[in-house]
């Protein structure tokens, strides 16, 4: 096995040096005090990441799936209505998991490469007059297809029907690496993971609850207990978990959210995007176009690049990783074979990123695609050094 | 923060310098082979560390507790009648779950410090003429009492009255520590976590699923998605989890179950009885009484200790935390404030278990009780030494 | 290879987690300016470890050894002449050193278990009116015997006589864990290593040279490169070593300096006395004496336990690592087997010490030695608990 | 403190993450038998790094300097006659040294960036009829001129004229990453550090003795001690060091030369000689030429650059540096401001190089160089994607 290249996967993410060590934490008793000292204050700095003041933060030793069943398990009750898009595959399974629990979903099918269309999100609340609709369900960027969508104008759609749906977020891809406003957009739940924008291991579904939200728990009957926020909150209350808290990565959270927050959050979104110009710079290079319809659906975190009609797409992402060692991602679902990813979120520096652009290039070369070698690099290399003067590095 | 002396809590527990090393990995791409070559041996070391051939092996980015509900959503449906003892906190809580997602309890009430009645449980099976009972619930080892129970009495319990009910045990601070025998008994699913036997970090439920239990998912209605093993047994087909796995913890995991068959079940086995039985010395010494009422029920991995009438057990916890750096467990539930635990399973030798029982006897001491210094290291010495030829260390 | 149980050599000492992680860096560039970043203050911290104002601190990737050859080749000539006394094995190895380069070494002999005899150094240097003598050379910690001399008495006898002799003192075994006041002693040259008081891994030569030792460098004519202080301090200039520096290593001491500063030097003496005074304890339980002569020359890093007459003391090193993998000195030249050796210095509570006094007390019973188990555990227990406010861990 | 990029340095390379886990180890007694475990096959396995039968090794707790000075005064007496060439920084630093010690330094002045004169070497051999001189020293691949010679030839030399003197080479930066053949060349002294081609910290000075080596130390007057091979040889016996040794580096040296020899060394030098040929098609790319006179020169290790006359090529290095967070060598010596370094010894792979050569790149153009953006990057590419069926990583 070597590690000596990065991963360009979107997530889990290159790890910092520093986060690695305050994961790797000799056995403490989570029951004394020493534990309140990394909990509150890692929930503290989460709060602040999602950019509210107010939101409950929990976290569950599990994954951004665990992170939806909370979600949902916490606030609805079988038989509930939930609207939701599906324009990806995150989208999807999301949609998936609310149908297995029982919920009603109200989908709006929607083309990949596309966003959320809040427009019709507003048709469906309005036309919702007796409020059957519990929650609205939205992708904040589509880790498939490299969508960022607009949650504003979601919580737009829903105030314009003074509609009481609670708005449930997946913030998986975005939180901690896009400028994600918890407060501002009115979010009632918004869910995410440690392995993308905190740049730790995976093992943590991280969410906020808004006091609505809370308020839903109340009422909420679909069975729940490892993934109950209100004894979690009951431990909280002891400086504990209601079971075994994975103190390492928790310790790694409290190190990870301090980094953010020192860095700036503004910053450290403006780093992504700067990482991620390149990237794109890079693909316009190529010759080829993103899967996200237009520029204002770009994602700072991953780009899924579309390959010519007729190529697999997904021989990039095996030849990369047997002929040079690198990882990039594959299309999932409709966009299987269409599209490759490149992650670019977290500990990513620009210098990295011109290595997978390189590697890339390489690849399309030897698979037969009429791409010229260094025609990416160039392209973004001319983006990162016109704006090196913006780089910041993720500290160690 | 000191981490310089050993904790003696009933896990998480000392972690060996290797398997830290372990689990503090680099990011790989979890969709690339190498997550294969980490998964499938891992998976197959956990069958037999269960001493089975043929239990599927489930591994959750979870606790013990995920996998308690792990167990009773794959395999039950809301009404479905689950027989369960209750002799200790985590009988307790198993129960306390169930009853939560809608299963009918048949709660043996059994005295704190007392084993499973198998007894008890035989007469339930065999009144249970119409088969409403769908599954009995055995907690192996009674982490809060330092109790362990006899599965196979529970087994011989159901095969005597030809009851299909499947056989749920709870083997979270037994398994990989103390004799544990899937096939002999007639498992149908057994839990466990991570940061017991495994030595590891916190953040793994891992579950051995019976094929008569695989069957029962099928036909088992409570919601589940996380948790679905169905999911996971189809990522597992592609090398794959169903949502982003936890590598490094995985990786831990192969190396803790190597580490174990490597040294021998038996061997294993063997030095937790020693080290355990050396701690038991000194409670003798000392003149207290263990909370397990029969030497038949002492726990290799875990031992409360009673302390006098009128005597706040948890004192000795909360100084030897203060005054010493010790890290000793509570009593909990009902046995809260008479019993402290020492906790001696994992990576453990005589020698820090000798540091352990100089603590607490300090502890003891500076709280009042009658108890000499040296006497209960004398004795457990004296056992020690005299099984010195049986010490079997922890590889790094 | 376990490394689970506290390591009772004299150094390399058990090492906190935090300066591990330290020492262990990924590759920067020794030339960029980062460098500088950990230089410049671990010089300084290690400067104000030795109380002094103004000593040039000197740190070669070598041990204690290439120290003294510092020291002296720096400093001296050929056929110069130093003054020293022999009470152990490692004052014994700097004379030969001595020798070896040339010096002409007049040795005041002293019993092995005594301290250094600053009447003795007085005579002599009374006595030299030419002032032939260039160098006094005095080891304050004697870590074969767990002797401590009086550095302040010899400085007083170099005054008495108005002698221009250079003090050089090895304080391998006594720095960072044993009162050391270069300024106040008018030390000259002191010496030490990383893996002693500042718990780090071996690989460092520590040293603090006064205004007059540097000025001695000019005429001195021993051969000399990789030791060159000069050579190194225009390296210091620059932010750099005259060769590749050891990063890591010294990464690590500016936060084991750190640290002790933190802590207070006087604490960390405190810690150290507090804890030898407790081992002291158990040996008289024992009933058995120290190779130091009398109270005032016990070292509080190292204990040197005489054993019976007649008795192989290297025979409890052996059993120790064999039966219960715990690892004590063995004695060492004139003292080799009539003493075994605990080492008691960096990162060691009182609660590892009862581990290791328990250890070696099942050892001396194994071999048939009249020792009551639980003697010598419950002595020191006696004096850890009425000592236990003034506990004080290493930090984390 | 930022570790995301690779470093460029001719060494301390970058670090695969097993032997920095190696290295990373807890306190072990350096007395007992484990490290007798470390001791031997590290020294075995060195043995076969250096494609010797029967050289006597020799790892002294400090640096390549250090292990010059090591063969220098155990073989070499004051007045002693060195021949020697200078023809870059580290050759001139070791006839330093030399002189320093009071040897007399036949020097051959040679120009740099050209190999050693073996024709020369051979003249001054011949002329020199009574044996005046006792020592050839030769550097195999001179690190501040990328300059790889040919030690065959001086060998030839020696053989021509049937001169005794001892054959000392300084492979720093060649043994572990370029041939090197210790027998066959007829080699005495062998020289190097841990942080070059075995891709650790710096810390080790790693040395081959031949018999007729060992034999001169019998003779040798130059004192020494902390660099003694005797004292260090009798320490060996006893599975020890003279001193306490680095244990951890030891460890590392072990599994780093298993990986090596794992490996196979004549894929390792491939593997260094493919990443470098990708170097240099950049240096071509770029219209640029390396400071090496000619291809047969060319390092694999480390390749100088040299810039238009008029430029300083050091702020390459100083941009690099504060514009991308990457290093590069300066010039040193003669070549200072005429040439930038790269070094690509080590735990390097083509995509790594790749992002170094992409950041030189932008450097230059940032600078004003009339370089085109991807023109070197596409060059080795073009040689990386023909090439990679030979392409081998750096195990973990």
């Amino acid at each position: 096995m070597s590690f000596q290249n990065p991963v360009f996967i979107p997530g889990p993410t290159n790890m910092p040096e520093s986060i690695r060590k305050a994961c790797d934490m000799p056995t403490i008793d989570h029951r004394s005090p020493l534990f309140g000292q990394i909990l509150h204050p890692a929930r503290a700095n989460v709060q602040k990441v999602l950019k509210s003041d107010s939101a409950d933060v929990f976290i569950f030793p599990s994954t951004g799936t665990g992170g939806w069943e909370t979600a949902i398990t916490n606030t609805l009750s079988a038989g509930d209505t939930v609207l939701a898009a599906r324009n990806g595959m995150f989208s999807h399974r999301w949609i998936d998991m609310c149908q297995r629990h029982g919920l009603d979903v109200q989908i709006v099918e929607t083309p990949w490469g596309q966003g959320l269309p809040a427009d019709r999100y507003a048709e469906a609340l309005a036309a919702d007059k007796s409020h059957k609709i519990k929650a609205v369900l939205a992708t904040h960027n589509e880790t498939a297809t490299g969508v960022k969508s607009n949650i504003a104008a979601v919580r737009a759609a829903l105030d314009a029907a003074s509609h009481p749906a609670l708005l449930m977020v997946d913030g998986v891809s975005s939180i901690g690496s896009m400028d994600f406003r918890f407060d501002e957009w009115g979010v009632d739940i918004a869910v995410t993971g440690s392995q993308k924008g905190f740049m730790l291991p995976a093992g943590l579904a991280i969410l906020g609850f808004s006091a609505k939200a809370r308020t839903a728990t109340k009422t909420a009957t679909l069975p729940r207990t490892f993934f109950d926020v209100n004894d979690m909150a009951k431990g909280y209350d002891n400086s504990a978990f209601p079971y075994t808290p994975p103190v390492g990565l928790m310790n790694g959270l409290l190190l990870a959210s301090d980094m953010l927050l020192r860095e700036g959050l503004d910053n450290v979104f403006a780093r992504h995007t700067r990482i991620a110009s390149g990237i794109r710079a890079a693909v316009h290079g190529w010759g080829l176009e993103l899967c996200a319809a237009r520029p204002d659906l770009y994602s700072d975190t991953v780009s899924a690049i579309k390959t010519p009609a007729g190529f697999d797409a997904t021989s990039i992402v095996n030849h990369a990783a047997s002929a040079y060692g690198v990882a990039f991602g594959t299309g999932l679902g409709e966009v299987a074979g269409k599209v490759f990813r490149i992650g670019h979120l977290g500990s990513m520096t620009d210098v990295m990123a011109l290595s997978g652009i390189a590697t890339a290039e390489m690849c399309m070369v030897d698979l037969g695609l009429d791409i010229k070698l260094g025609s990416g690099v160039a392209a973004a290399q001319d983006h990162y050094r016109r704006t090196t003067g913006q780089a910041l590095q993720v500290a160690a």
